[in-house]
């Protein structure tokens, strides 16, 4: 079984010559991305990440993964962008909503912003409890990740002694240079590698996610084993017809050119909240360059019918929407019956909840069909390891070929770097001084 | 003190022809909701709401919302849109990142969506916790809320029988009709009025939003007073210069004439992510009617820096960001020397994080302008029940402003029954059957 694409209701019509021309370029992409011939091609290394990690990479992630879950009542992870998000997303999408899985530690964020009442509370909170720490980062000099392994190195020192916390910190970062790499020798923490040629919004499939994902307990060979699917189904030698990542790469540049500027990742369960922030970063740092790029923005479904749905219903007309539609729940609930009825609700007891999402979702897609906003429709049998691993890999390679459509190099993040150089010099960080002068006297 | 709104960078004409003509429009707009004699007239309760709620009404609230923290682990607010969102920005913003107030209970939101797995996983999360059950809907029939509320009661009835069950359930409802208030009458709970003339969105400082902010521990008469202080600065008698509600309203509507379609509501404390939910439909479904509207979206920096940054800096040109800025934190935590600075950060020890996080900040904000971003900056002394108010009667006033100067009526949202009908249809509800009959060939 695979996630399925469809695209019935896009609203594009793709029998005609413009398809056609897209249909060719996204082939021609594909292809780019496997022959590693196009722009950004030194960061290509996702490509075949799925098929070629080894057991051997694996195991070395599950053992670590154990010994940090048998030791820790909570895992701090500090990492910002992919760092982060990639982890997140997949802990949130196969978790419970209120509880991390049986004999697993809570699994808590740092080091993903600059708030400081967010640190001052974790750390309050974190007395007492039995604390381990991941820390992300390639450079490990990047400001937020950088301070908040800073604090929580500390913490854990003062509490553990030197010796035992470094059996409490596990480094992913480069394999030879850099600070934190520096660092993670000079105290002996396990470390794992972030391979050169994987950018950060590409990075869940390697120790960045699997490892944080293996500590909450989750399943990181059928994560691999559905994204490796997905590589293969999406291959060189894979038809326009049977490649549902370049399908999903043309309708939406299609929806592009008919000035459709927005697109909004729906979800009509809210344990993929995060997966679409995760999105949201592959996609809008891919292709957000050069003035182009459709924005990419996300709704909670029912949620947010009570909310945005006003607009996407009857606002500009500028947007469409691609539904992540989760066919069976993992429990079941049905909906109780009351002989009194003076909620209405009635008519629908006996049926389970989820079939009143289902219609809810189905109606809601007709209706802003209706209105005006073209569909697409991811549809997953159910939130597992394997299909989110599918689903993964599905948006990377989508998201690569859409890049090479859109002709920017959707592999690089050239306008991440001006805050940056902004906040340094504000900063009074050493070698900023001239920029320092001329910023200043823009604040005032 | 009050918030202030800095509009210096916001890349808007202010002594054009064409802003001369938007700020006659916004003070006749604010005269109108003062004087109701504008679009949707019968919805302004929410205009004079602050300064006219009594002693006696808060005091009720204040008195059932203690009976409910004194005999509760665990509160489950049933409700949607904006008998969900206004609670919960307002809980989030005032709240421990990680836990609840001393003495306080747990506070959870159900009926927000019909996902399965959550109710499953709620409820089997609800034993052995002392669980009460506060359900805010007008109607009570609701799908969402009344689903919700209608296992919640079964629940609570089960583990304390029928009359104990009414002790632990509050309704927010109709003054006198509709399914909720029925049941609440038969049952014999405690009941909370929802002004007839107060609308969902605009519904936070009625019992909607009080009730569960009080209940959690924080301080309502403050929040109150808050949004008084800034009524009355917005009041029909403030000059323009002194009307914050009016120029931002003015500035956003120059922005969306110049073609910036999407309004990025950024914060730089996590605290206020739900604000941004919350002023998401509070605008969004506000002026997205007649085919107009700026969309909404928000962004949670510096996080977000590494996600939609790219985007941001370099993506197309159709978006401004509006900047909520607190300049103080509640705690203090102060980046912490390493003698060995491997991570580079030693130039920043010894300053406050919150000083990093500003930087970060007015250095976003110049590498954003010279991306071509325009800039508006709420800033606000610092995230207190009294400054909240104040910001939640900004963003309402400035909302009702903004949509009478788009020619809308900001009040209304007729796109929000269209999914439902579709919904009802499709679950065949008694009296939908012809519809039922042809959405089936659509979806098939």
């Amino acid at each position: 079984m695979t996630i399925k694409l469809n695209i019935k209701n896009a609203s594009v019509n793709l029998a005609s010559e413009e398809c056609d021309a897209l249909k060719k370029a996204a082939m021609s992409a594909n292809a780019s991305l496997h022959e590693k011939n196009g722009l950004g091609n030194q960061f290509l290394g996702w490509v075949n990440l799925p098929s070629s990690i080894s057991e051997a990479d694996i195991f070395e992630i599950e053992s670590t993964a154990e010994t940090l879950a048998e030791t820790s009542d909570l895992v701090v992870i500090a990492g910002i962008g992919g760092s982060y998000l990639g982890a997140k997303a997949v802990l949130e999408a196969l978790g419970d909503a209120f509880q991390p899985e049986q004999g697993r530690p809570k699994m808590l964020f740092a080091g993903h912003h600059l708030d400081e009442d967010y640190m001052y509370e974790l750390i309050r909170m974190l007395h007492g409890k039995r604390v381990s720490c991941i820390v992300i980062s390639k450079s490990g000099t990047t400001t937020e990740p950088a301070l908040a392994f800073r604090i929580l190195k500390q913490y854990i020192e003062k509490q553990y002694g030197k010796e035992d916390a470094a059996k409490r910190i596990v480094a992913v970062t480069d394999k030879e240079k850099g600070a934190l790499k520096q660092t993670a020798d000079k105290e002996g923490y396990k470390t794992f590698v972030i391979p050169d040629d994987v950018g950060g919004r590409f990075s869940v499939l390697t120790p960045v996610g699997l490892l944080p994902i293996a500590v909450a307990g989750f399943d990181i060979r059928l994560l691999l084993k559905g994204a490796a699917d997905m590589e293969l189904a999406s291959g060189i030698d894979a038809a326009y017809e049977n490649n549902i990542c370049a399908q999903y790469a043309v309708v939406r540049n299609a929806l592009y050119k008919q000035g459709k500027h927005i697109e909004l990742l729906a979800n009509y369960s809210p344990k993929l909240h995060f997966l679409a922030e995760w999105w949201k970063q592959l996609f809008g740092e891919s292709e957000g360059k050069q003035n182009k790029g459709i924005f990419p923005a996300s709704v909670d479904f029912t949620s947010d019918l009570h909310s945005l749905g006003q607009y996407i219903q009857q606002g500009e007309r500028i947007l469409f929407e691609t539904v992540i539609s989760i066919k069976n729940p993992q429990y079941e609930f049905i909906v109780p019956e009351d002989p009194e009825n003076l909620d209405q609700l009635n008519f629908m007891a006996t049926k389970r909840i989820s079939e009143v999402n289902r219609m809810a979702e189905l109606g809601t897609m007709l209706a802003h069909l209706d209105g005006g906003v073209p569909n697409i429709r991811i549809e997953i049998p159910e939130l597992s390891a394997y299909f989110l691993g599918q689903l993964i890999y599905f948006f990377q390679k989508a998201c690569g070929i859409s890049g090479y459509m859109l002709e920017v190099n959707p592999f690089d993040q050239p306008g991440v770097e001006d805050y940056k150089r902004n906040m340094f010099a504000l900063l009074g960080k050493p070698g900023y001084e001239a920029e320092n002068q001329k910023l200043m006297t823009r604040i005032e």
